[in-house]
């Protein structure tokens, strides 16, 4: 998705070149996530992937007819990754990988992934000093850390940090200072066997300590302020099906615009605060506040006596599914909005 | 979902009154839907349904309870349909509904429908003067009539009638011109026992006219020019749970801005033709065209010679689900398209 | 499907054969089916598919790195269909396709389709004599005909044809019947544009005669007798699932087996009969029945009388969606069923 | 759900009582799932809920006509949760409320659950005295613990705890074993705001130790061994529904019966082994071993050849996205399954 947008304004319809080229192999989601966002860009242009050339036949595609015999060259020259690092050494470019880390690793402001090499048995432990994002949870400091973050129509928009007397506002700052505590928190490694796009079943390690607290964070604050049927509808559909869509790199697909469009609409409540506390792997919610939900009953009586507004509730149950039981309770207020259903008021003090 | 466009301009939030009446039963959907419409119009508004008011007991909700005990005179005066209809002939008030016919009807622009009364077992057929809008296949006419309509972003705009010399471009004149050919030709009728809002079981018929050919048409229409995933994800999660939301009454729910803000972008490419046959309760596809679609390939050389380019295809199976054929096809267009990925370009010559 | 369950028998896991071979070409969706079912029945079979050997290249599969140069003969020999067809005519070999018909077509029990040729262009209407199955609606009896159709768990187990005084109880004589039936009357052509499993859009004519006439019927009689909410999530879920399974060959597929699995339990109070009338193209639902659905209340004080159980209905209107509505009408008897709840009980006469 | 099992045996249709009674007030979930058990095993039970009787008007239901005025004196004399505190402790009944604790709970072998009192704020954070079936995180012990589960057609069948040097393998023992475990190392804790069913958000806090260990180690052990697309189906449909029917207590509706009938298809092949490493708060995957998952291919000389056989699968990859990869590796060993697709034997080196 990142790559969409960096690719954007350089690969366009009009684009001066016919070719791009990439170092993917033929196992992966990236030549397939490549690849689709370079046709989504500029339709006839053409993709030069030297390691998915074979060295004798010639199984190549109507795209890869473009390759001239010397192209098996590269794939004749090095077969596989040792080759590559071999010649990396001999001519001194920079690589993160050796031999001594045999495995694949893509690192950007997300997250980082591994995989292959002795990752390959779902049942080998990852070494200690694979994972680079992130201090282990044994390692992290002794006392917890208390953050608070706050959303605007479903995005971070303030982090607060009052053991660094610091705020961060700006979108990559605010990433960039979640991933610095969820480094040294030891907050966002997880070890999974997944099903790739082309059918095989890979296991994977990421760190991804930033939006890891991003994450609990926001879907904390949605169970604030987000209408019950929305949210349901948004999980069920539009979380499932943009995911699949983005797995497998559908991104300048229709669909992909079909799926967004929906977005906007369902975080327009999802405004507020969120309290955290950080502590060797975890990311605990202490607390959540919103404008968005209405003021609470709280007088004594009330909050005591259970039956006298409660039942006249029963009775409606019906229409409190749609029609909020703000209706019943005087003194809340409403908030404007397009619907008046439901939208954001749907809290009362429960113990009333 | 009309009478929730109606109301919209007279009951507003800040409306001079406080309460509305209707005469529903508390058997129906339709009190439900009018209620969540008030409702979300103005949430503090007050129903009074006088038939859902017992005479003797005081089963009364909180927002019932502003019935003074006079209202039960209602009940007690007319409980039910025949006491209704019998007032209504004593003093003159024109109704449809009489002894002779004993069901119910609601009839509007789009459609009527019938329940209760004889329809209530739902074995037995109904007679064939109950049928208001259409005439019966067995009496239409013998010569089968030819139309075509015309749409944009998945609107009609224009409706043909050659055996009129017509043509109509206005939403409304649309609407009365399919309904009376619906009509005259015998479509739209359908008898089913459905699943109320309140959890019953209902036999109703149900007439639709102009609304059945404008359905046949228009899903004739994405057919040719609907992106496959896009089809598939509105068909399964838009259209079931869009439906769901009209017939509970929810249109004024948050979810129903949520789930009908992908509409326009499912929309973008319904442009096109489909000239349609109606003979004797059929609604016949008999062709369909749009500009949305590329050139076809007709190379007769091509078109009979099945391996060549098809191969091709196969090689690049995976790609295709996404990038489209036409990029293997050189002399195919593109049209433009915020996503260049499978819009509407699609179609190929099948048989090349 | 069907050619699942036939090939089930041949081809097994320790067949002792090594090849099988299909004459598809690399567009349709049947090469698809055909190879999926091989390979799921037995993973190491080869598939010689001569039609997609590209006569110059060597684009081949690993698969297909069986073929001999000399497979390549084939496609020189035979590029398309016209050479097939002339072979055909010099060697007298029978087949139905000829010049005078341009089109492919496939028949079973179940259906036949009509695709490629002149019915590419989705704008030309098929010609009258194009369809074999059935009548043309305008040529169809002038009088309608009235059958009856029983279901036993969702399957059909009787039709009765008055006009023949036969019943059929046999799953093949009601195929068969339902055929001549459905041909004598029009019943079942469609043409639309689909989306092939391979990625383009392909214009399709179809006639289902009998199949069609079961479907109406089958779902008329679920409306009666299917639970709301398990038909609604079949509906959504079951039925668009299983319909992706078998259109794109995953028929041994774990998915296919999971999907099915929950089939049975929606079909357990799918029993009675459906009456329709048969007319022009039209299948007409006249009436049904079923013992699963509770005696119906008919005493006319209360089917008059709008208002005194109803409105405690309104106060349950929670519970009802769950519990059934016959909880509050005595004289209503439940079938004895797995689950109390809601089962084939909740009509009641909704005019009481 | 446990609770519907409990009361299978002794609530049943010809049971010879006629009332149940419950504590529940009318504004929580658990009224809804006591009365839909109680009516789906006895459809005429009648239920009395003293606590949602009102003391002086008279809304009640026909269910409740049941009750005499008499019962309005429950209401009068116990008019909320500090008055029948009082009551308890008059009469030296014993009971977990107290006025210092001022929350509901709710306990059993699953779970505990806190709402109410002064938890009703979304920003109080709990007391760390609320929580009783876990240590908190930062008192768990600082050595990390391992264990392994392991799991046939996904129940949990053997829990090996090395640092007691025991076993596990009778259910209930498993899940007392892993309360035990949690609870020493601080996991599943959780805090949210929820919609419960009557249309309210409320805000809970949960403890479910064992549960969150088993589930980490049931996600995990199918990534390994469950299907992609049956794991799709599963995750979108099955689990969201049965979650919903559940948490609603539709647990003896006809849909509860329909979404589980296909549960047991989606577990067969989920055996094997997964080891975890526990560690404040954390539940840490550190391995997993299935003998459904084929044999690895290790081969050097393909492990590091990145193209050959690679770019083979580029070619058919339609078909591995059914046919399963094994189809183009010999080596690999099928495992018999009624499905040949797919089933269990999708993984390969994916570094060959």
């Amino acid at each position: 998705m990142l790559m969409c947008r960096l690719l954007s304004p350089n690969l366009t319809r009009d684009a001066p070149y016919s070719y791009v080229s990439h170092g993917c192999t033929g196992k992966g989601n990236d030549q397939v996530r490549f690849e689709l966002a370079f046709y989504g860009l500029k339709p006839d242009i053409k993709v030069v992937a030297p390691w998915r050339i074979p060295g004798l036949s010639s199984h190549s595609s109507p795209i890869m007819v473009v390759y001239s015999r010397r192209s098996a060259e590269f794939y004749n020259r090095f077969p596989g990754r040792q080759a590559l690092i071999a010649y990396a050494g001999e001519k001194k470019i920079p690589v993160t990988q050796t031999t001594a880390k045999p495995w694949s690793t893509d690192e950007n402001l997300f997250h980082i992934s591994y995989e292959a090499g002795i990752l390959e048995d779902p049942n080998t432990t990852p070494p200690p000093d694979m994972w680079k994002l992130t201090t282990a949870p044994e390692n992290a400091p002794n006392d917890p850390e208390s953050i608070t973050i706050e959303f605007q129509r479903g995005l971070p928009v303030r982090v607060t940090v009052p053991s660094e007397g610091k705020e961060y506002t700006d979108g990559v700052e605010i990433f960039l200072a979640l991933n610095a505590l969820g480094r040294k928190h030891g907050i966002g490694r997880i070890d999974i066997v997944e099903n790739r796009f082309i059918g095989v079943k890979s296991r994977g390690c990421y760190e991804s300590p930033g939006a890891t607290i991003l994450r609990a964070a926001h879907i904390d604050l949605e169970g604030l302020t987000l209408d019950r049927n929305v949210r349901a509808l948004r999980d069920q559909f539009t979380t499932v099906e943009f995911s699949r869509i983005l797995y497998n790199g559908h991104f300048f697909a229709p669909e992909r615009e079909f799926i967004t469009a929906s977005i906007p609409a369902s975080q327009r409540t999802v405004n507020g605060k969120v309290r955290l506390k950080l502590y060797r792997g975890n990311v605990i919610v202490v607390g959540r506040e919103s404008a968005e939900v209405n003021v609470f009953l709280r007088t004594e009586a009330l909050s005591d006596n259970h039956s006298c507004r409660v039942f006249t509730m029963s009775i409606n149950l019906l229409w409190m599914n749609s029609v909020d039981l703000s209706l019943l309770t005087p003194p809340v207020s409403f908030k404007s909005s397009p619907s008046g259903l439901r939208s954001t008021s749907g809290f009362i003090n429960s113990d009333c």
